[in-house]
Parts: structure tokens; C-alpha cells; sequence
């Protein structure tokens, strides 16, 4: 039996592994942070003789000081024999060890906390993408570990259009959030959908699909590579703990912005839903109006998307200005979410097999952009 | 130069075909019957000594007695070099003769008023789509020229949930309704399309994608083998004049129907649009609010469709009861509407490369989908 | 239960069908003549009220007077769910009655006596390869139901560039052979490929992929529309009879041949082989050395070829002329061989599951396209 | 501009880069040696404000230092916009400097030695391949990096069946040779292709797609982590310096071998070819007579091989006993075969697009398993 990480965002020690029944594995804390929660890594198995392969039952022994314990209430952990289909695998949390079970049905398999998305593919997604007459790459500049901060801007700016932007994976072992950009960019450069067209005639797309690429590589859950929390970096970025926000501020404060998702997802709760920005200052009944028309489009097109549970609303006043949903919705007086989806299962459709997936993920993204059609008119 | 229209749907007369700069054609009469306007056919062309091909001009002589001369105006032909990419060329109408113009890059062309949907891709979609366990292929009987009405049952019956229809194609040569049709049925079936899971949760389809597969193989534009229009049948239908509505009705009584959408392409009108069962003496304010809510999600969410164009209405109780949207509308006192798709372009949204196309008409189908989960749990 | 077979190239009499467990059909004559052996049909189950299918046994009366009984001996009739994927049924003979039984597992199943190959998927194949650079499509003339007798000519003209032709199906019931001409053909336009590109400096090709439309879409076994058996007619063809070997012969002399390979299915043996022209005035050492060169090539490059078993081999000068090999090997002096597949399975290398099939026959074709390169230098 | 290489093998310095018209680049050694010369990089243009892009002239100028200086000789860099298409870009080398030229038609364009091959496609190689039922993916130990050294296994063992090794990549930028083994792969498990099946019914294959996974991430050219040469310890591995030689070695010991090729790629000649064990003590006739049927066997069935052209033959007994090739066919008295392919282009089929690609190294992997069959009764 072997156990390995060493690939694009494996993630686990090994503390004892030489029997099927009783592996022990503790994940490794961000580099320069306590933050810890994303696990991937590969299991080699030993088949015996016969070709049967023994339960194998995996132990996470630090889950308990993991950065969001609730996230392993009523949590499945992912597998894969091919990287491509991910399932759910046998999984309880008793307060201090995770564990999951599997007799594999192949040799070797991957487990993941969520499906992972690898930086190969990301650049394979920018890069196809510019290949569309509408789409440009840029690069804003470098990370902390030398990746570029890829940008794509998608249609041509023009007379009246709105300016729209969307950033995921400030948190890297948030991958669903790069899996939900995938969709709403393939849907968005699909030359024969109607939503994207009427939308190119109307708004001009900044697109991030990975603001964390050195957490995304390093298997960090939140951090990037000199421990920083992006996401409570947007009061006062720097180019010495977080190139990621500051080059992208800049360009923001360039191009201003209309409407703003920042798509992430929650440990805890097993439901998509959104946090917007009503704690900041510049927040007013507009805002207000906008942000239900939008949540009243989601609620009417798709069962994957609710209201009713979600962060708490902050105070008049009382946001984390740090916070980039909160900074933009302040700085630029418009539409600005945070999209959350499961780690686990939509509660409310909900797959035993897959749980919230990579694929519903993208399909969520492609909803997203009916959602966005229909705002289109009124972001300004 | 050769011109055939031996195959599935194909549709012409050839009057005179000597010289590539005048070749005079007529479209063939629906058997037993005046209609005509869907036309199908494949031009060989005869390269020069240097390869190069001259310009083809085609006149249809006899598209100023076609079934929808209005039809004609602003209307661009379609033309294929490998029958998957189908793409618009120069076209005029002088009120008699319909003349379009290519000069071929390859060899061989199809030419067609619209992409074809052949009978061969139709039983690859029913039997594709039994494959799923959410799925069940049916033949309710045979047409008059001994062909499967074949009928897809998808989703389980259950207590309270809902019973949704789906007709296409009573006028064969509307191929845009299978088209349509198969966007639908793919989006349906797909296993991590939220949307298709909540649906079928709560209802259950029954969809003919080909209402009329017999006049779809001989290439007529509005009848059946015999020259009966669907879609005047449906007060009294006949297994000897009608029998694929006959058999359809039957099946309707049986299963009883709670929401009704028959597919259908418009000659005249350069957009999409819905008709209504307005006219039928069951029609109420619940039909009405049905009807509002129903159109309103679909503008909500698509700028392919609209409702400022479209057909005039119907005077309370003076609808034409022989329609099938009249009929089922009125029989199961339920929200039951034509779908209407342009032959021409969408001009809200106009794409000069294709026009209104196969593959948009796909994509319709499947945003309608999002337009029937937003109705199913008031359909009754 | 309903049998149907109005479809591209369906072929069945329904006798009897009331009793799952006793279907009696027969299998309809070709057109104007006494040949019959092809059957294609669709049947519809009626699943009893659990959901179960019974087993059908389906029993084709008239196959013991079919044209190749010994054809009957060890053969497994086809079967498909989705048109796609085929696979071997249970089927016994009895010197009279074929009888192959099935419990299906879904509700509507086909039944063929190989993969079919559509007219649809024919054009389909002349035309996506008529939009590779090196390849053009040409038609040489009508078949007397009015279909285009379909040449794709790829490879361009050149000094001392060797002339190869290919044709298939003149005996349209032996659908290998255009499964196999699309392996060839893919593999010739795959401008990656080095053998195609080596063979395109050397020579130029002449592919007659369906010989005979007519009686493919009737569902004949053996001839066209008017009861000729094409591989009797190439001494003496007339267009009333057998245009399409006229139109190919005319073709033929105008081109010249250094090669040519006739593919064909046989009933009986279950191996693949070839079939040459020994018989034939114009037989001498060089033809022989070629032959014997080719056989060579392919026993040493795949497991799917032999040369044991095989047609007895005609005396000197006794061959048949009216054969299109014989011809062609006579006429043109040129290595001529006719590739004969099995409807059954390769007894070399069975397999249970799909027997010899429309994939192995496509990469059957593949592989002979290495064993033409190997010859191309030494055919003239 | 912006130039990058922190991603998969990504390997260059940026010395200069402000003017596109004199970028200034180095190749950065092999960890712990004085090897270099694969180079991959990115490069971020600055377009004009209307769009254009200037030629960018890129200057490797420690090239003339680099492993193989006769490998830039008529030598042209490959670069893709798209990280899957790439294309041959104008280069030149004055002895001292290579230096190619591009206009870029996208933003963003990468640049290669050749069509780099990632650690995270290797891994879906090798995890997709284990779905097969004829293949079993095993681990034989880590790397001084912590990664898997892979072996693919394929096929049953059974009385009197040869075994077949195949390994790639002891020369991480050789990339051509893990394209190479994927055509390899793909054929053989290929449940349809009959020379798959012959082969598996005869052969038990042990195939390593990547001897030196560190070395490839690490963007080295020819040395593992610590800057061993894997093709010089065959003699006497070890694990501290070369567990990738020593693992594989072990399981050798175990399997035995009766034939055996590994794969490479040679920076110089322009051609394909084989370089055999014939300088080995235990040489023999036998090992001749199995030597010149392979080459005989490849040169019928591919132009894409030739034997004219290679490495200067060893004198009997002064081969090099450190090397794989050698060591095997030694050790195992097994044919044993180095195959090498070109950087450049095949020059006798020269295609100046793409010069030799990865596709080219596939299908040329899979007209291997064609010879290996034509091979595999007489191994022993
Ligand atoms: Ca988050
Ligand atoms: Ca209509
Ligand atoms: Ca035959
Ligand atoms: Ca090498």
C-alpha cells in the first residue's frame, strides 16, 4: 500500500499506513498559516493474491482542528479511479478523526475533499478560451511563486455596455468555484446561445477563474503561498502578501464595475446561496432592489439555487470591508455576491452518488448566466 | 451539373439544369394535396479545367403559388457542404420566383429551406434516449405509410405529480421542431441537470418528437401521406385519414394532460413566439395567469423569444377547435400553447451567417425546460 | 408487439406476432429476383405491467430457401437498442427455420442480419471526406431509382503516380464492406497519418463507397432495383440494367488501374480472405507475384487476415468475366482482388459478444491501408 | 510582455525581456548537471492599442553550451496557443544562439523544444488505463521527488505467453516518447482492434510511460532530480541515486523478458530509427535474425521508419553496458530495442507545419504494436 501527494494540490501526511483497516493521515496546514482543511491525495493498493482488494479505512486524525468543523457534519469525501468521475465514499466525523471507507474495485484512487481542478487544466481553460474572436487573455501580473494572474475579458467594449466581473478560488481548495467558472465561460463563448449573445451586445465580461493559482498547486484550503487569506486583503492589498488582489483591484479601478460574483464555496452548509454586501456604507435600497431581482430570477429558473438559509446579514454598516464582495459592492455602488456552493450536497436535490458535483457545478454556472441576462438592463 | 433529391426529405422538380447560370426548379406538391414550400436537394456541380466553380443561381418558378408566399420575404435558403454545418445564401423573391445564389467552395451541395432532420437521426433519438432508466419508448400504432408513432415516456408516475406533453413536427417540414425537441429531451435526460431532476420529480413527460414522420420522409411541407393536415385533424381524427393524431389522442385521454407545448416552425414571422388556446370555450382567468406567468419566465430568461409579434388572437370561443393546441387546450382545460420558430431569422438577435438554425432551435429547447420548472407546481 | 420495417434498408414479413414466444417471419426477395438473406427489423415489446420483458423467439420460416443456406450454420443474427452498438443474439438453424431469441432489456430492440449502413450515413461519409483538401467528390450518374452513383477521387494526378481503385457494396446486404471502405477512407484523409501521406505522393485513389444505393436502401441482399446481380454485369453492362457498373467502367477506362480491391461479405466462411483473378486470360507471373506479395504483407500485419481457407480457385482461363474482379484483373492486367469478410465471426480470433462487426470490419480497412503501401511501388 | 515557466516542465531564464524584437533567454540546467536543452515558456505579449502584435525574435543564447549542439541544426521551436495544436515556428541557430521568430496571432503563446507531455495527462493515462479489464496499474516505488514510478500491466500470464516491456521518458524532455507509448496504449487496449487481441492472447506487456516522472515536472532534459542520467545505470542503480532504474530493474528480475523497447527521442537526425544491444557479450545470430525481421517488418508497414540512417553500430563487446537497452538485451538475451525519434522533422516525409508531432509519435506507437505482432511467436 503507498499513499502519495506529490501532483498539483495533493495534500496529506501519512502518520501510518501499513494496514488496510487503520490508516492514519493528518492534512497538511497551509504554508504560513493554520488554516487546513483541503486533503487529495492517491492510494496504491495491495490486491491480494486471489485479485480482492480489502476495505480500506482512511483516518484523518487532525480533522478535529481542521479550519471548519462543521464542514464535516453529514460530509462524504470524494474518490476517483480515473480522475474524471469523483463519487462519494462512506464518511463519519465523530468530533475529532474523519474517516472514510472503500474496497477499491481498481488498483489505485484518488481521494479528494471536492473534486479537484488542476492548474494543467486552468491554463488549458484560459487558453482555449482566447481562441474565440470575443475573448482576450491577459495577465495582470505574477503571484508570489511566479504564476501568472490570468484575466479574460470577454466582448468588446462599446457605447453604454455594463462592465461585469467575476473572481473565484480566492480560497483554492474551493475548486467548484473554478468548475461553476468553466461553465458560465463555455456558455458565455458558445457563438449559437442566445443569452450569451444579447448579453455580448449589452456588457463586457473580467473574468478570474483562479485568483489563488500558488494555493491552488500548494493543496492550501484558503491561503495563498505566504499564508494570506485573499478574501481579507481588499482594504489594503500589496504586491509583498497579495499581488493576487492588488493587480486585480487595479484593473478593477481601470475598467470600474456594474456587477460583481465572487464564487466560492461553503464548508458548512449543504445549499447554494449568496452573501451580498448590505453591512457596507454605500449600501442602499438600490443595491437592495438589484439584489432581490436577481435572487428572484434564480429562485424561478433553477432548483439548485435557494434563499432561505445563508450567512447572516451583517449590520448597516458592519461589513468586513476586507472582504472582496464587500469592498466592491462599497467601492463601485453596484450588484455584488459571493456565490457559495456545497462542499456536500444540495440539501435540496440532493445525488447520493455524487453529491454537489463538478458537473452540477458547471451546469450552476451556466444557470448563472440567464441570471445575469436577465440584470443586464438595470446594473446601472 | 446534377441535381437529386432521392433521399430522406428531399424535394424538387428540376424544369432545366443546362446552364449553372439559370437552372429552373419547381418544389413537388404534398401528395394529395395543394401545399408546398419545403424544398431539399443536392446540386453536383461540374468544376472547370482549373477547378474553379461558377456561381449557381436557382430559381423556384413556382414559389409565387407556394402555401406561404409571405414566407418568401426576407427569406435567406440554407446550404450545406457536409449536411452538418447549414449556413444562409443570397436569396431574393419577386412575388413569383424564389432565387438564391452560390458559387459551391466544394463539389457537392444540399440546399434546403431548412436544416433537415432526417428519419434516420429521428429513431437514433428515441432509441439513444431509452437507453436512460428515466425513459421509456413507446409505438402507440403506425402511420398510413406503416412507419412507428413512437412516443417517449420520460420520467416514474407518482402521486400528484404533473402530466406534461410534447408534439412536434405535425407539419413535417417545420424540422426546427425536432430540433427543438432534442435540446429539450437531451437537458432532460441529463442526470446532473438540476433543473431536468427537479422536473422529474414532479411530473412526467410524453413527447412525440415526429408527429408526422411520413410526410417528414417524402418531403412535404404541412400533410401526411395522404395530404390530411395534422393539425386540422383533431376534433376527429381517423386511423384512416389521421392516424398519428388519432393514436396520439387516444394516448391523451389515457394519460390525462396538465401542461401542452406543440412545436411548430412559421413561415412569415421573423421571430419566436407562442399562440395560445385564447379561443376555446374552456378558456379562463386560470388559463390566462397560466399563460402570463408562462411567458413572462420566458422572457425573463431568453432574449430568443418574445411577445409582441406573433399571431392575431382568437375571439372568445371562436378558436379553430380542429387545432391541437385548441383541442387539448379545451379538452383538458390546461396551459397548452404552439411554439412557433422562424424559418427566417430571429430579429431580435439576427445571425447572418446561419439565420434562425438547427442548433439554436436546440438550444430553445433546452431554455424551455427552465420555462416549464418554473410552471409545473401550478399547472394544477 | 409490433414489427416494423419501414425504415433504410428494413426487410421483414411479419407472418405471425400475437405470441412473444412464436414469431414467425420471413425474409422479403430482392426486387425482380429470387435472392433474398438480408433482414432488418425493429421490434416493439409490450413489457408486462412488473415492467418484464419475456423472452421472444423469432422464428424466419423461409430462411432454409434463402440464397446462401450454409450461410445459416453457425451464424448469430445482430441485434441493437440505441442503433449503435450491435451485439450477437442466440440463433439456431434447422435446415429451414432460423430462429433467434432474445428477452430484451429495453422495449424497442432492431434486428439485422449485420450492422446495417444507412443511406444517411453514406452521405454523410462522401461529404464530411469531400471537405478535406485531398479529396473531391464526384458523381458519376443516376442508379435507376434515381440515386447519385457517388466517386470520391482523393490524392492528386502526378508523374508516375500509380491509379488504385476501391469499390464496395454491389451486393448491398454486405454492409461490412462500407464499414470497412470508412476505416480506409478515415485513415487515408488523416493527414497526420504517414502511410496515407506516403501513399498520397505515390498514388491516386478512385473510392466507390456504395455500388449499389438502390438495393441498399431496399433491403435487398444482392441487386439493384431491377434484380441485377452488379458482380454479373461487368462483361456487358447497360445503362437500363446496371448503370452503376457502366458508369464505374466508363470511369475505369478513363483512369486506367494498377489496383483494385472489390470488398464484399460472404455468408459462409467465418474468416476473412481474398478472392483473385487466377482464372483469367490475362493472368500471368507478375499477377501472381503481386497476389502472393499482398497476402504476404497482410498475414504478417494482423491476426484478422488468412489465406487457408478461401473460394476454390478458378482453372486458367476459366474464371467468370462477368465478375467485377475478373474484369478489372483481366482488362487492366492489374493486381484485382475481391475482400470477402464474414457475417458470421473470424473462427481465428471469435469473439462471443459481436462476432465480426461494423468496428472490426473498419479496422480492418485501416490495416489494409498498410498493406497497399507496401505494394504501391511495384504495381506497374 | 511577460514571460513565465513556473507550470509543468517549464524551463527557461528570462535575461532580457522589455524589446520583442531581441528577447534575451537561457535554458536552465538539469538540477546537478551541466545538461540543458529543453526549454518551455510562456509568453504574455502587449498588443498595440490597435490589436497588432509585433514579431517577437527570441534568443536562446546559451544554446551553442547546450547537450546536443547538432540538435539545432535545421531545428524548428514549437509553439501553440492553445496548449494542444502546435506548430513549427521560423528558427535559425548561428552556432551560438537559437533564435525563432512569431507574430503572435493570440495574446498568449507557448514555446517548446517539443509538444510538451504533463505530469497530470500522464496520470490520467495511466488511472484511465486501469478501467480496462486487460490492464492493472501498479506502483514500484517512489522517486527522490516522492512521485509513483507507474507500470502499467496488460494482460493475463498463461502458459507459454512472452512478456514485453516497454519504458519512456528515462529522458524527461523526450517527450515524443510518452506520445508514443499513448498510441502504443490506446491500440492495445482497443477491445475491437485484432492485433490487440492476438498480442494479449500471446503476450503478457509491462509498460512504463514515464521512467523519470521528477525530471519531466522539473522541465530537465535528460537527468532525474539529483541529475543522474537514467540511460547510464543500468549496471548498478540505486535507490539514492536512481530508485526509478532500481525499481524497474527489480520488477524486470521478477517478470523476466523476451523482448523489450524503449523509447526516446534523439535531438540530431531527422529521421526514426532503432539502435539494438548488438555490442553486447551475449549477442548471438539469435538476436540478429530477431533484429532484422523487426526492421524489416517496420519498414513494409510505415514510411515513418527507416534504417539507414542511425547510430554508429558498437563493436561486439564494446557496447555500453549501462545503458537500458543494453542491460536487457544482456541480461534477458532478449531483442532489445532503443527507439529513437526525431525533435526535428521525419525528413522523409517532411511536413513543415508541424514537422514531427505528438501525433505523428502516436500513430507511430501504434503501428508498432503491428510489428511487435508480427514478432511474437518467435521471441522465444
Ligand atoms: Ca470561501
Ligand atoms: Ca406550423
Ligand atoms: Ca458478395
Ligand atoms: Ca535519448
Amino acid at each position: 500500500m503507498q499513499i502519495s501527494d506529490n501532483f498539483d494540490s495533493g495534500n496529506i501526511r501519512v502518520i501510518e499506513a501499513s494496514d488496510p483497516s487503520n490508516i492514519q493521515l493528518e492534512i497538511k496546514h497551509d504554508n504560513q498559516s493554520d488554516f487546513y482543511q483541503w486533503f487529495h491525495f492517491k492510494l496504491q493498493t495491495d490486491p491480494a493474491e486471489n485479485g480482492e482488494r480489502p476495505e480500506h479505512v482512511m483516518h484523518i486524525i487532525n480533522a478535529g482542528d481542521a479550519a471548519y468543523v462543521e464542514g464535516w457534519e453529514d460530509y462524504q469525501a470524494v474518490a476517483s479511479y480515473d480522475r474524471d468521475h469523483w463519487f462519494r465514499v462512506p464518511t463519519t466525523y465523530d468530533g475529532k478523526t474523519l474517516t472514510f471507507t472503500l474496497a477499491p474495485e481498481y488498483d489505485s484512487v484518488y481521494f479528494a475533499y471536492f473534486s479537484p481542478y488542476s492548474y494543467e487544466r486552468h491554463q488549458d481553460l484560459v487558453h482555449s478560451a482566447q481562441m474565440s474572436p470575443d475573448c482576450q487573455l491577459q495577465v495582470l501580473g505574477q503571484t508570489l511563486d511566479g504564476r501568472d494572474m490570468s484575466l479574460l475579458k470577454i466582448g468588446q467594449e462599446g457605447e453604454g455596455k455594463k462592465t461585469i466581473w467575476l473572481t473565484a478560488r480566492q480560497h483554492p481548495g474551493e475548486t467548484m468555484a473554478e468548475w461553476f467558472i468553466e461553465g458560465f465561460i463555455d456558455r458565455l463563448l458558445d457563438e449559437d446561445d442566445g443569452v450569451a449573445r444579447a448579453l455580448l451586445n449589452k456588457a463586457v465580461f473580467y473574468i478570474v477563474p483562479n485568483m489563488n493559482p500558488d494555493g491552488s498547486v500548494r493543496g492550501h484550503l484558503r491561503t495563498n503561498a505566504v499564508g494570506a487569506n485573499l478574501n481579507r486583503e481588499w482594504l489594503e492589498p500589496s504586491m509583498e502578501r497579495s499581488p493576487e488582489v492588488f493587480l486585480v483591484r487595479e484593473k478593477m479601478f481601470e475598467t470600474g464595475i456594474d456587477m460583481f460574483l465572487d464564487i466560492h464555496g461553503d464548508e458548512a452548509l449543504p445549499v447554494n446561496f449568496l452573501a451580498g454586501c448590505e453591512g457596507v456604507v454605500a449600501y442602499d435600497e438600490r443595491h437592495k432592489a438589484l439584489e432581490d431581482k436577481f435572487k428572484e430570477i434564480l429562485l424561478a429558473i433553477t432548483p439548485e439555487f435557494q434563499d432561505d438559509r445563508g450567512y447572516e446579514k451583517d449590520e448597516p454598516g458592519k461589513a468586513n470591508p476586507t472582504v472582496g464582495t464587500n469592498w466592491v459592492g462599497n467601492q463601485f455602488k453596484c450588484l455584488a455576491y459571493t456565490v457559495e456552493m456545497p462542499f456536500k450536497d444540495n440539501d435540496l436535490l440532493p445525488d447520493a452518488t455524487v453529491g454537489w458535483s463538478d458537473t452540477r457545478s458547471s451546469l450552476l454556472g451556466r444557470d448563472f448566466l440567464t441570471g445575469v441576462y436577465h440584470m443586464v438592463d438595470e446594473l446601472r
